[in-house]
C-alpha cells in the first residue's frame, strides 16, 4: 500500500474487506471515496462511471469478484460457486466495450478451477496481484513510452488515461509523466465531450503532480496541429484487436486521422489485458451507445432533437504508429501482422 | 416586419427607437430580449455574445450607429458626427474576426458623406436595409444550397449559422431550412465547444421549426463520416479570403480535413459581406482567442491548468468543395482564383 500512495492519486483503495472506489463523477471539484462491500453495487458503479477506465474497470471487478466470494462462501459453502458466478455474470453486464473487464472476470473465475482451503483469501489475493501487475505495467509502459518520445517537444492526449483510469500511475499518462519527469514541458489534453474526462480528470490528476498542462476544445486539435507545435497524441485503449485496430474513447478515430494529415504520430498505450486476442478486426469490436441525456440539453426531452452518442471508435492500425504494453512496443502495427506477436 | 415574423425567430428586433436584442447565452432555456438605446451598450452585447454571428454582428452594429445618430444629432447639430465616429470607433472593437461587422461600420460611415435632412431618419433606414438585405440573400442562398445538395439524404452542420446569427432565416441553416421543404430527413448539429451553439442555439432553432435534428459530440463527426451516413458538412463563415480561404467557428478546420478525407463535401454558405476582397489569403485573418474560462472548471483558477481557447481557424480554400453567396455559388475555389469572381 506503501507503493501506491507514493504513486499518487488512487482511483481504488482495497482496505481488506471493502474496496473504496474514488467517484470520479464529481471530480475536480470533490473528491469523495465510496465503499463497496458487494459485486452488485460495483456492477452499478461502473455502470455509472463512479470508476472508468478500461484498466480499472478490469481491477474494480476483479474486487467485486473478491467480494462476492467473501460474501457467499461464508453463508452457504456448499452452492457459493453458483453464486459467485452469477455476480461475475451481473458484472461482465456493466460496460460492453473495455476488454479488460471480460479478461479480469475470466483470470477470477479460473481460480475456482482449483481448490483453495481459503477461496476468500485466494480471491482477495488474486484481485489485489491484478491491481499490483496493472502498476507494475504502466510504470514500464511509461517508461517505453518516454524512450519513444525522445525529444519530442509537445504531445496531446485525449480522454483520461491516467492513475485513475488504471490501478495507478495510468498509460497514456504514465508515460507522460515519465516523460515529464525527462523534461517535456508542453502538455496539451483536449477536454473530451461529453463527460469531459480530460477537462475533469486529466487536468486534475497533472495538477495534482504539479504538471503543466493546457486544455484545449476537441475541436480545437487540428488547428493545434496545422500550427505545427504537436509531436505526439498519446492515447491509452479500451479494447486492441489482434489487427492492431484500437478501440478508444470517442474522438481518438477523429485524432488519429487529422494527426496522419499533418505529420503528427499517434501512441497507443495499454497492458496486453486490453489486447483481444480472438478478435482479428477491430470492425468486430461492440461500440457501447450511451445516453442522449449526456449531450443534450433537458429542456429538449421529449421533442424532435436528438442525439447520438457513441462513447468509443475504432482507429484502424494503418494510423497508429506505435502500441506500448508492458510485453514490449509494437511500431507501425499495419506493417507488423497487427500486435500478435505480443501473444 | 410582417416578413420578418413569418421567418420565425427573430435575434434582432428594430422598434423604431430602440433594438431589441435575444439574449443567446441564455437559451435554450429561457427567451429573453433586452432593449438598446446607444451604441456603447451594444459593443457589450456582441462582446458578451448575447448576439453572435457575423451577419448578425454586422446587423447590430449598423443599428448601433443608427442610435449613436439619434443620441448625438439631437443634442449637438454641430459636433454630432465627431461623437458618431467615436461610437463606429468603440462598435469596431467588440470582436475581431467577423468582417460583416466592419463592413457594415464602414456602409454606415459613408452615409454621413452625402447631406441628409433627417440623418436620423436616413441611419435608421440605412440599418434596416442592411437588415433587410440580408434575410432576402439568406433566402436566395438557402435554395441555391439546396439545389446544390440534390439528393443528398444527410447534412450535418456546425456551430449556428442561423437565423439566430444573421437578420433571419440563416446561411447555412438557411439551406438545410430550404432543403428540408424539400424532403431532407438527416440533419446533423455538432454540439460546438465551448460556448454550444450547436447545442443551444441550432438544436433550438430546428426544434422551434419542427425540423428533427440529432446533436452529436463534435469529435464523433469523424465516426459519423466513416460510417458512410453524411454527404456535405453545411457551415457558415465569419470572413472569406479573395482566396477562398475561410474564418469560421473553431472545428471548422477539423470538419474540412475529416470530409475530405471521407469523400463528404464542404458548403460554406455566407453572403458576398462576408468575404475581404482586400486579404488575398486567410493566413492573414485575426482569429480572437477567448478567456480560458470558458473551457476551465472553476476550481482550476491559479493553478498550472491552463486552456488555449481560440474561437476561429481558417479553412483552406482547397478544402472547401463549394461558397454560396447571394451573388452566385464558387464551386472549388482554389480551382476557381478564390471567389475573386464575386466582386
Amino acid at each position: 500500500m506503501n507503493q501506491l500512495k507514493q504513486l499518487g492519486v488512487q482511483p481504488l483503495e482495497w482496505t481488506g474487506q471493502t474496496l473504496r472506489l474514488l467517484d470520479q463523477r464529481l471530480l475536480p471539484e470533490q473528491q469523495v471515496y465510496h465503499e463497496y462491500d458487494n459485486a452488485g453495487d460495483i456492477r452499478d458503479a461502473i455502470f455509472q462511471m463512479q470508476v472508468r477506465g478500461a484498466p480499472a474497470i478490469g481491477i474494480a471487478a476483479a474486487y467485486g469478484v473478491a467480494l462476492s466470494v467473501r460474501q457467499h462462501f461464508g453463508v452457504d459453502k456448499r452452492d457459493w460457486k453458483t453464486r459467485v458466478k452469477q455476480d461475475i455474470q451481473l458484472l461482465s453486464t456493466s460496460r460492453p466495450t473495455a476488454v479488460n473487464l471480460f479478461w479480469a472476470l475470466h483470470k477470477m473465475e479460473q481460480l475456482f478451477e482449483q481448490h483453495h482451503d481459503n477461496p476468500v483469501a485466494a480471491a482477495a489475493r488474486l484481485a489485489q496481484q491484478i491491481h499490483a501487475d496493472d502498476i507494475e505495467a504502466n510504470l514500464r509502459m511509461g517508461e517505453a513510452g518516454a524512450d519513444l518520445l525522445g525529444e519530442a517537444q509537445a504531445v496531446m492526449t485525449h480522454c483520461n488515461a491516467g492513475a485513475l483510469a488504471t490501478g495507478g500511475y495510468g498509460t497514456a499518462l504514465g508515460v507522460i509523466r515519465s516523460a515529464s519527469k525527462r523534461g517535456l514541458k508542453n502538455i496539451y489534453a483536449g477536454e473530451t465531450r461529453p463527460w469531459l474526462q480530460g477537462a475533469r480528470l486529466t487536468a486534475w490528476e497533472l495538477q495534482q503532480d504539479g504538471i503543466d498542462v493546457t486544455l484545449i476544445a476537441d475541436s480545437a486539435a487540428a488547428w493545434l496541429m496545422k500550427s505545427g507545435k504537436l509531436d505526439w497524441i498519446i492515447v491509452g485503449a479500451d479494447r486492441i484487436a489482434a489487427n492492431g485496430d484500437v478501440a478508444n474513447k470517442i474522438g481518438t478515430y477523429s485524432l488519429a486521422v487529422l494527426a496522419r494529415q499533418h505529420d503528427v504520430k499517434l501512441m497507443v498505450v495499454a497492458p496486453t489485458s486490453t489486447i483481444d486476442f480472438s478478435m482479428e478486426s477491430g470492425e468486430n469490436i461492440t461500440i457501447e451507445m450511451r445516453s442522449a441525456d449526456e449531450l443534450l440539453p433537458a429542456c429538449y426531452q421529449n421533442t424532435n432533437v436528438s442525439a447520438w452518442n457513441p462513447v468509443f471508435d475504432v482507429t484502424p492500425a494503418r494510423l497508429v504508429s506505435a502500441i506500448v504494453t508492458e510485453r514490449g512496443v509494437v511500431m507501425n502495427p499495419a506493417e507488423q501482422n497487427g500486435v500478435r506477436s505480443l501473444q
